[in-house]
C-alpha cells in the first residue's frame, strides 16, 4: 500500500478511507497474542487460559465527550479506560481491543490519529493491543471499544456478595466528576480535577488483586458510586450501606463544592468517570490500596449512614 | 429486576435504559460457550480450540441502511450476517458477538426490541450467541457489532493468493445491489432482489469448507467484488482477471439492467451486500458450491477479460 499520505490538515473525507486506516494500524503496535493483527476480514488471537472476557461500550459525542473540552488523545485515553476498566472489574487483564469508529465527513484526520495515538498509549499501559477496526462516517462521532481479556482467577461477578461483607473502594473517586462540574460552569481549574475528567487513573492492577484476596462481587464505577452500589445490591440481593465519614473527601473537591455550592461529597457518591472498582470483602480480607467504606447486610436497600440518600446518585444514559 | 415493562409504543427515552436492557436480553439465548452472559462488567467465553478469530462493524443509518426501506429485523439480521460473514471469510464459525447501540432518545423501542430479535435470529441460524451490549442515547442511529468466532484449521487471509490459482466465488453476488438500486428508484420489485437486500443469505459454510479444501485467500464481498479482488491482489502481490463469461446474470437482474439503462453485470461486478465469498485455489481443488471466475497471475492489476474496467466496482466509505 504505497503512496498513503494526505496533507496535515485533511479531513477525514479528504484523507480518504485506506490512507486513514494505514495511518491509524500503524500506530497500533501488536502483542505477542496477535496471530493475525488489523487488516484482514477479522483478527486472530492465540488464548493461552481457556476463556475470554469481553465487554463493550460506546462512546457519543455531546454526550459522553466533548471536543472542546477534552483534546483527542486524551478523549482516546478516556475511550480505552472505560473498557479496560470493565475488564478490571472482573478481576482480569486486557489484552486485545477492537475500536469501530464512526466520524463526520469534515472531522479532521489528524483528530483521528491523536484519538488513536491516546487509546493505543492508555492500552499500552496494561500491554493490551488494538487488533482491528472499523471506520465509517456518520453524522454524529460514535466511538464503539470492544475490549478480550483474561483472569487467572474465577472471574468476580456482580451477584457474589454476602450479608457481612464489607464494601471496600480502590482508585480515585470524585475526582472526574469534579473536573466535569468545573468545565461545564466554564473554568479550568482546580487543574488537578480537569486532569482527573480529562484522562482518568483507573486502579488497573487492583482489580486482579482483588480477585486474588478473595472478592465476592466486584463491578467499576463508570455511572456514579451509589448507582454501582445498587447494581452490586441487586444482583447479590443484598442492602449495602455506604459510610460519610470513611471519605476524606480531598481539598480540591472542597474548594469545587465551596465555589459551586455543591455538598463536595456529593462528587464521590454520584460521580462517574473515575473508574475506581468498588467491591465487597469478607472481614477481614481487604487487599492493600483498598479503603473500607461501607457494609453488606440482608436486605436490599442501598443507604447512606443507615438512611436513604437524596442527592444525584449517576448518570442516566437516556 | 421486577416491574421491567413499558407501553408497545414507548420511545427508547420513556421505556427506560435499564427496562429495555432486560427485554433485549432476554431475546439473547447463551450458548453453552457461555459462562458470564449478558449483565455484567463483561461476558465471560469458554474458548476450547486456544485461538480467537475477532471482527468489528458499524452501521449508520442514512448511509448503511434505511429505517424506512428496511424493518428493523431485517436490519438486525443484515447487521449480525455483515459480521458473521467475517468469520466466514476467515474459514471460521463465529460463536459470540456483542452490540454497541446508540439510539435517538425518539427510536420506538419497538424498533430496538424487533432490530434485537432479527439480530439474534441470524445469530442463532450459524449456532452464535450474543453475550453483551450497550446502549446509549445519541443523535444518529448506529450500530457496532463485534464478532468473535474459531477456525478449525489455520485462518484463510487474504494475502495467501499466488500465480496459477484460481479466483471463485460462493453465493449470491449482485442481487442486494439490484435491490439497492430498485428501492433507490421508488419501487419494490423485482421482490427477490429487494429481499436479496433486506436480508442477504451469507454462505455460512462455504468459508469452512474452503479452508478445508485449501483455499489460499479469502474474503468476504462486502463492497464490491472487483474491490474486494482488489484487496486480495493487493495483500497477496498478484494480478487478478475475472472473467465475464463466467456469470450467468439472473434474469431479475437482467430486468432491473433493462429497466435503468444499467449493464445487469454492474450489480454482479460492483455491488456488496450479499456477503458472498471470493477466495483463491490452486487448480484443481474447488469445492462444490464455488464458481471459478477468473485467474491469478503475477502483476498487480484487477481486470475484467483482460483489460481494465469502467464501470462501478465498489462502495467507499468516506
Amino acid at each position: 500500500m504505497g503512496g498513503m499520505s494526505f496533507p496535515p490538515d485533511a479531513t477525514v473525507s479528504e484523507a480518504g478511507e485506506f490512507p486513514l486506516i494505514q495511518r491509524l494500524r500503524d500506530l497500533f503496535a501488536q502483542g505477542e497474542q496477535v496471530l493475525v493483527g488489523p487488516g484482514d476480514d477479522a483478527a486472530v488471537l492465540r488464548i493461552r487460559d481457556g476463556h475470554v472476557v469481553v465487554s463493550t461500550d460506546v462512546l457519543v459525542e455531546g454526550r459522553h465527550f466533548r471536543r472542546d473540552w477534552v483534546a483527542a488523545a486524551d478523549i482516546g485515553h478516556r475511550a480505552a479506560a472505560a473498557n479496560l476498566s470493565d475488564i478490571n472489574a472482573m478481576g482480569g487483564r486486557a489484552h486485545s481491543l477492537t475500536i469501530g469508529l464512526a466520524a463526520p465527513r469534515d472531522l479532521p484526520a489528524q483528530w483521528a490519529l491523536d484519538f488513536a495515538e491516546g487509546f493505543a498509549e492508555e492500552c499500552a499501559s496494561v500491554g493490551a493491543s488494538v487488533v482491528g477496526g472499523d471506520l465509517t462516517s456518520a453524522d454524529s462521532l460514535v466511538i464503539a471499544v470492544t475490549v478480550l481479556g483474561s483472569c487467572r482467577r474465577s472471574p468476580v461477578l456482580r451477584s457474589g456478595a454476602e450479608p457481612g461483607d464489607v464494601l471496600a473502594l480502590c482508585g480515585r473517586q470524585g475526582w472526574a466528576a469534579g473536573g466535569l462540574a468545573v468545565l461545564g460552569r466554564g473554568f479550568r481549574s482546580p487543574r488537578v480535577l480537569v486532569e482527573a475528567y480529562r484522562r482518568p487513573e483507573p486502579p488497573y492492577d487492583a482489580g486482579a488483586v482483588a480477585a486474588e484476596a478473595g472478592a465476592t462481587a466486584m463491578i467499576d464505577i463508570s455511572d456514579g458510586l451509589l448507582a454501582e452500589a445498587r447494581h452490586l445490591a441487586e444482583e447479590s440481593q443484598v442492602a449495602i450501606d455506604v459510610r460519610r465519614d470513611a471519605f476524606e473527601v480531598p481539598e480540591p473537591l472542597v474548594a469545587v463544592g465551596a465555589a459551586t455550592g455543591a455538598d463536595p461529597l456529593s462528587f464521590v457518591l454520584g460521580g462517574g468517570d473515575d473508574h475506581a472498582l468498588l467491591a465487597t470483602f469478607p472481614t477481614p480480607g481487604v487487599p492493600d490500596g483498598w479503603a473500607v467504606i461501607g457494609s453488606v447486610s440482608e436486605g436490599s436497600e442501598v443507604t447512606v449512614d443507615g438512611a436513604a440518600y437524596d442527592g444525584p446518585t449517576g448518570w442516566t444514559h437516556f
